[in-house]
C-alpha cells in the first residue's frame, strides 16, 4: 500500500481551513506598516527610524492551557499569549509593532485551532499590534489527544532614549504597583497540583474542583478565577508614561516577585514592600490554604495580586496613583546588601 | 503537607541552571546593535533606518525532532530552527538580525537543553544572527517524558527597494535551483510513517531501521541521512544577489513543490520544471520505494533535493550557475491557466 503524507497524520489542507477561518480577524490587525499580505516566507513590517530600538520578547502561557482545554476556554489563552508579550515589552518602554504565533498539536482541529488564534488575533488588533505571521505545526504522535502548545513573539519598539531599565533607577524611587486578573499565566502547574489534591481528598475530579461555586470567591468557581485573561497594560504603561518619568517597570510572571522585581533594579538596589498596601486578592488566599503553600512560596510563584511594577521618582507618586486607578504605592527602593533582593515589612 | 512549585514539577532554578552552562555561546552571537544583557523583559537592538523593511519568521522543526531523541542528535534540530528561519528571511531578500527560541518540556533536562539551546546559538553565530532571547517553559504533564518542542523566531531586514518576491517575476525568468542536504525540516511524519512500516515488517524496532547501513546511501543508515542539518542558504544567496538579479527566491519546505514555488510567483504564472536538471538524492529514492510513495505525492511531501529555489532573469542563468557550485538550471516561468501551478516534464 503507498503512503501519504495525510496518511501520516499530516493534512496540509486542514491547516489552511483551520486558518481561512480567521482570515478576516487577522486582517484586522493590518498596520500602515505592514507590506504585503500573509503567506509569504516572511511578514514584512517598515522599520522605525534608526533613532528607535527594537525589543523583541517570546512567551509561552504554561499549563494555563491544560485548564483551558478542560474547561473548553480556548479563546482565553489565545489573548494571554498577546498580552505576557506586550507587557513584556513596554516593560523596556516599547509600544508593541507586531507579533507571530507559533501553534503546535498532533492534529489540528480547525474548530479549536480558530478559537485560539482567532482570540490572538483579536487581542492584537486590541493592543494595535499587526499579527503578522505565524506557524502551524501537525506533529502526529507528538502531543497527547486534544492539547496543544503555543508560543508567541513579538516585536515592539522605543525611542532610543526613553529605554526604561535598571541604569535610571535610584535609592528612595517609588514602587507603583498596579492590580492583575488572576495568576495570569504563570504558577498553574502549582495550582493544578492544590486542584488534584483537593480533588484526591474530595474523591471527585479535577473539573469537579474547578466548578464547585465557592463563597471565598464570591460566587464565582476556582475554574472561573483561574482562567481570567492575563491583564495587559498598555493603556496604564500610557496613562502612567504621560505624568511620570517612569524609571523601570517590572512584569510579575514566572518566579513571582523575587524573581522579577530584581530584574528592574540595580545590582545594589532591592526593594521594601509595604504589605499593607494593597489587599491580597481571595484566589490567591484560597490557593494557598488549599495547598498550605507557605507565604515566601506564594510570592516566589504567584503574582499575589500585583501583575506589573514600575518604578518613579518619589515626586511622581501623586501623579502617577492618579493616573492609574486601583494602583497602590507599594514601597521603595532601598540598597542591597545580601541575600533577597524583594523585602516585606 | 505544603505544597510547592518545585513539587509541582516546575524548578526555576534548573532552567537557570541549564541557561547558564550555554551563557558564552550565546554571548559569541552578539552584535554591535545589540543592547544591554541577557534577562531583560525584552531582547533589545537598535533598529535599522526607516528606508529598511523588517522581515518576522517563526518556523518549528516538526516530527524530527523525534528521531532526533530516539537517536540522541540534540544538536541537529538547534542549528535546524535557526537555519529554517534565516532561510525564510533571505527568500524575502533579508539578511538575518536577531533570534529568539522557545523551548518547552515538561521537565528540563539540562544537559539536553544546553546541547540544543548550544547548537541554536553556534548556527546563529555563523550566521551573523544575536541570539536576544528565549522562553523556556516546564510544563508538567504537557510532554511525553523526554521529548520537547522548539519554536524560533527570526526577524531580519531588507532595504525597501530590494525586497524580493512575486511582484518582480516575469514570464520566461529562470529558475535556479540548489541542492538541499536531505528532508531538512519537512516531511519526517511520513519518514517515521515508512520507517514504522518496515521495522513492522522486518520485526524490528524503528532504531534498527535507523541504524541499518544501507548500500543505496552509500553505507550509511537511514537516520544518518534524515538527521542531515537543514542546509543554510545565507551565504548562496550572497553569492547570487551579487551576480544576478534575483526576483524572487522559494525556499521548498511543508507542503513541497506546489506548496512553495508559487509563493514566490505571481498569479497568473506557473512554472515548468525539466525532471532531468538535477538528479534525486538516494535518500527520498529509498523512502519512496520503501513506502511505495507515488511521485506527485513526494514532491508534494518532501524537497527532493532542491531546498532553495530563485527565479532570476534568462540573461543572469549563467552567472548564477557559476556563482553557486552544485546549483542547476532548474526550468523557467510559464503562463498558468488552470491546475497546479509546477509542471514537470
Amino acid at each position: 500500500m503507498s503512503l501519504t503524507y495525510k496518511g501520516a497524520g499530516v493534512d496540509v489542507g486542514r491547516a489552511e481551513d483551520a486558518l481561512a477561518r480567521v482570515r478576516e480577524r487577522i486582517a484586522k490587525t493590518k498596520r500602515p506598516e505592514v507590506i504585503g499580505e500573509i503567506g509569504q516566507f516572511g511578514g514584512l513590517f517598515a522599520s522605525p527610524g534608526s533613532d528607535m530600538v527594537l525589543v523583541a520578547t517570546t512567551d509561552g502561557v504554561g499549563t494555563k492551557l491544560e485548564l483551558a482545554r478542560l474547561l473548553d476556554r480556548h479563546e482565553v489563552v489565545g489573548a494571554d499569549l498577546v498580552h505576557h508579550c506586550v507587557n513584556d515589552a513596554l516593560a523596556m518602554g516599547a509600544e508593541p509593532l507586531f507579533f507571530l504565533d507559533y501553534f503546535a498539536t498532533s492534529e489540528i482541529e480547525p474548530a479549536v485551532f480558530s478559537r485560539v488564534v482567532g482570540a490572538i488575533a483579536d487581542a492584537c488588533a486590541r493592543c494595535g499590534t499587526a499579527l503578522l505571521g505565524g506557524e502551524t505545526a501537525e506533529m502526529p504522535g507528538m502531543y497527547a489527544p486534544r492539547t496543544y502548545d503555543l508560543a508567541g513573539f513579538l516585536v515592539g519598539a522605543v525611542a532610543r532614549d526613553k529605554v526604561l531599565g535598571p541604569d535610571r533607577v535610584r535609592e528612595g524611587d517609588a514602587l507603583i504597583g498596579i492590580p492583575s486578573t488572576g495568576l495570569h499565566t504563570n504558577g498553574y502547574s502549582l495550582a493544578r497540583d492544590i486542584c488534584a489534591r483537593v480533588a484526591a481528598r474530595q474523591g471527585g475530579t479535577i473539573v469537579d474542583v474547578l466548578t464547585t461555586e465557592r463563597p471565598e470567591l464570591g460566587g464565582h468557581a476556582l475554574g472561573d478565577a483561574l482562567l481570567a485573561t492575563h491583564r495587559p497594560y498598555l493603556r496604564e504603561f500610557r496613562a502612567l508614561s504621560d505624568v511620570a518619568s517612569v524609571r523601570a517597570i517590572a512584569h510579575i510572571t514566572g518566579g513571582g516577585w523575587e524573581g522579577n522585581l530584581p530584574r528592574a533594579l540595580p545590582e545594589d538596589a532591592a526593594v521594601w514592600i509595604d504589605r499593607d498596601a494593597w489587599e491580597i486578592p481571595p484566589l490567591f488566599a484560597l490557593l494557598a490554604e488549599l495547598g498550605e503553600v507557605e507565604e515566601q512560596e506564594q510570592f516566589d510563584t504567584w503574582n499575589m495580586g500585583i501583575g506589573l511594577v514600575a518604578v518613579v521618582p518619589p515626586e511622581d507618586v501623586d501623579a502617577a496613583l492618579a493616573a492609574v486607578p486601583g494602583s497602590a504605592a507599594l514601597g521603595r527602593v532601598v540598597p542591597h546588601s545580601s541575600g533577597r533582593r524583594v523585602l516585606f515589612s
